[in-house]
């Protein structure tokens, strides 16, 4: 039988075949993303991974059912697989936000789920690492997070001249739409912004054609983005960083627009530096939002940004960045003679009891058998119990070897 | 905008209402569920949320439907949201069971989905601890598997006082039955299993009448579960945990059968002493599982144990043994004046460099509100840029101020 398409089986280390994923891999991509969450002080929290579709449609429109992996429930409610976190994050927050002193800090490891019917081999999940500020409108809180996302990138070994943070920012685009054109509906300017989220991916002339047909020239959009002038918040947000000694990890790029609906204010991308990888992150302010979702009752500004496993983990595989993966055990019990498995198994527990991760025989087995083992599971130390009292220690790597008491086995073995 | 029926959101704590869950109290278990896996030498993997649901039916029958979160895709796949690990694990190692020296002992943590339409205020979702020994069929895998049972409730701080694991045996039932009738279709014996797996539920005429239609009297049942004779291989795994000095955990109790159709075995359950809880955890030998899903193609013993999230916690706070979640912050950085605001960044990315939980005023702030708000999030320092070249710390415990040079600050924390 097999898995559905699109989706991923973790094994441990190492990997049995090319199709399957390592889930020391993936737990130690979490364990770092925590580790700089907590270092920030942001506070993890999750929401179910089933919500109502109304939750998303809400938020995107109807048009972003036919990426949903959505379906009607048993009991007739219409549902999906959570495609991403920001709708239950604003839900949540909306629900609670009296609870909680701003800004609200909080990161969630959610996986998430797509299904588009045209897809050949692609992912229709991923994890993904969301981290978000609510209540705070200075872009002190922009700093902050876009901190974050550097540090986060940084504690996996990636350096600046690995990564870059581009910079942009939706309202100085809204300022060039709206000087340049009479004001019009707000779909026309949501298509202006899917031009230029699309700019460096579509050949020139169509770009040409479709920035026409809105009123644009491209001369005008190029002339625009390679002005890169900040506007007072990036100016803001550019000296905080610099300030953290975090400056050379961004710079101001306007092609940058995100082709999400909901961004108000800053929007942001992390891209590795040779450009040989499809986004790492991005995210930017969404003010708006709270507000729609929580039907009006709750109006908090805010912004968040998110990072997948999945592009993470070719960069890190890319630039050797991933450390080997073994059973970490740190003692091998061998057990050469079978009267004295009772006193080993007494041994074992007490050295787990002390914190240390043991393996030994199940059953009974040659002594080169059982050494070998220990060896391909990179056991620090072997323990073999030579009485009810002594207890013979050998360092694997040292080759050191000593004869200590049962009870004090355990102090033999740091 | 609510969330389903069944499902629950995980804030961070201090919880904001009783409705919802701590994400705090999650996390506590899932480290300590891995810590423990990680002494015993379990491996993590992790399958997909979403299966076929042949891969459940084909383990349970089609009545299993009914209690399934399933649908059909929009490639017109009958899938279902995965109600328990097993099968999955059970595909994975078909699929690659050569690439991994017996036995394999695996974990998952997997978040569990159940749709039974009569559910009222019950959860549809849980997590569940999952481990599981495979490709070894001497009780002493049983032991093993055990041991990490009583383990990881021990981890927690519950004692012998708190828990008790209640060790059965589904081949002593089946002599039983086979004893006392001719041999007959496996789904009466099956029927037979559910009335024993039902006994301390049912009302006692009911059961009677029940058995007696199958060709059994209450009386030589009763007497069967009063007698508590282990078989050969209940009596090697009481020894064997004896001798890890874990005997005093374990109890034979016959009336513990486990409802599910695959065990095989030995059969366990985990109950709190009180027997004010539901079943902790419960597992067995499912020996014939792996050739089932595989189609005939891998043939290897297994067995394993689950252990939800909800009842867990339900006893961890009845014993008062969960601690107290706080924001952890290890230092508050004031900053009371503006113009070294530029420094005060500086300093806090340092303190976040070298490991530190750092929290500061993203915005000005009153020096008494800062200093509050620190409290608040029990700080244990708080940290003030006094120049460009000093830093004045305080121990929020003691009292204790020092001012420290600026490359120095970190070393003052420790």
């Amino acid at each position: 039988m097999e898995r559905l398409p699109g989706f991923r089986d973790f094994y441990p280390e190492p990997l049995p075949h090319a199709d399957t994923w390592s889930a020391d891999a993936r737990q130690f991509i979490f364990d770092k993303w925590r580790e700089t969450s907590r270092r920030y002080n942001f506070r993890e929290y999750d929401g179910p991974p089933l919500e109502p579709l109304e939750l998303f449609t809400t938020k995107s429109g109807e048009e972003i059912v036919g990426q949903l992996y959505n379906f009607t429930d048993k009991g007739e409610r219409a549902v999906s697989l959570r495609p991403e976190m920001t709708p239950t994050l604003a839900r949540m927050v909306a629900a609670h936000e009296r609870n909680y002193k701003k800004p609200i800090k909080w990161f969630a490891l959610p996986q998430l789920f797509r299904y588009e019917r045209q897809q050949k081999g692609r992912l229709r999940e991923h994890f993904q690492f969301n981290a978000d500020i609510i209540g705070e409108s200075d872009p002190a809180a922009d700093a902050e997070l876009i901190a974050l996302l550097i540090d986060t990138l940084r504690t996996f070994g990636l350096t600046e001249q690995d990564f870059v943070i581009r910079l942009s920012s939706r309202n100085a685009w809204q300022e060039f739409f709206q000087g340049s054109t009479p004001p019009d509906s707000s779909m026309r300017e949501y298509e202006f912004f899917q031009i230029i989220d699309k700019l460096e991916r579509t050949p020139k002339e169509e770009t040409e054609k479709k920035l026409s047909a809105l009123g644009f020239s491209i001369a005008d959009v190029n002339q625009f983005i390679e002005s890169g002038k900040p506007t007072a918040d990036l100016e803001n947000i550019l000296q905080n960083l610099a300030a953290r000694g975090l400056g050379s990890f961004v710079k101001i790029d306007y092609r940058v627009i995100r082709g999400l609906a909901y961004y108000t204010g800053v929007v942001f991308e992390a891209f590795d530096a040779k450009g040989e990888f499809r986004a790492i992150a991005g995210g930017g302010r969404y003010d708006n939002l709270v507000k729609l979702i929580s039907g009006g009752k709750v109006n908090l500004p805010a912004l968040g940004f998110g990072m997948g496993d999945v592009v993470l983990l070719e960069i890190l595989k890319a630039r050797g960045l991933l450390p080997k993966f073994d059973a970490n055990v740190d003692v091998f019990v061998l057990i050469e003679d079978e009267s004295l498995r009772a006193p080993s198994l007494k041994l074992i527990q007490e050295l787990r009891a002390a914190g240390f991760a043991v393996e030994y025989p199940l059953t009974p087995a040659k002594p080169d058998k059982q050494f070998k083992r220990a060896q391909e599971l990179k056991a620090a130390f072997t323990a073999k119990v030579e009485s009810e009292s002594y207890v013979r220690i050998r360092n694997l790597k040292s080759r050191d070897e000593i004869v200590a008491g049962f009870a004090d086995a355990a102090n033999h073995l740091r």
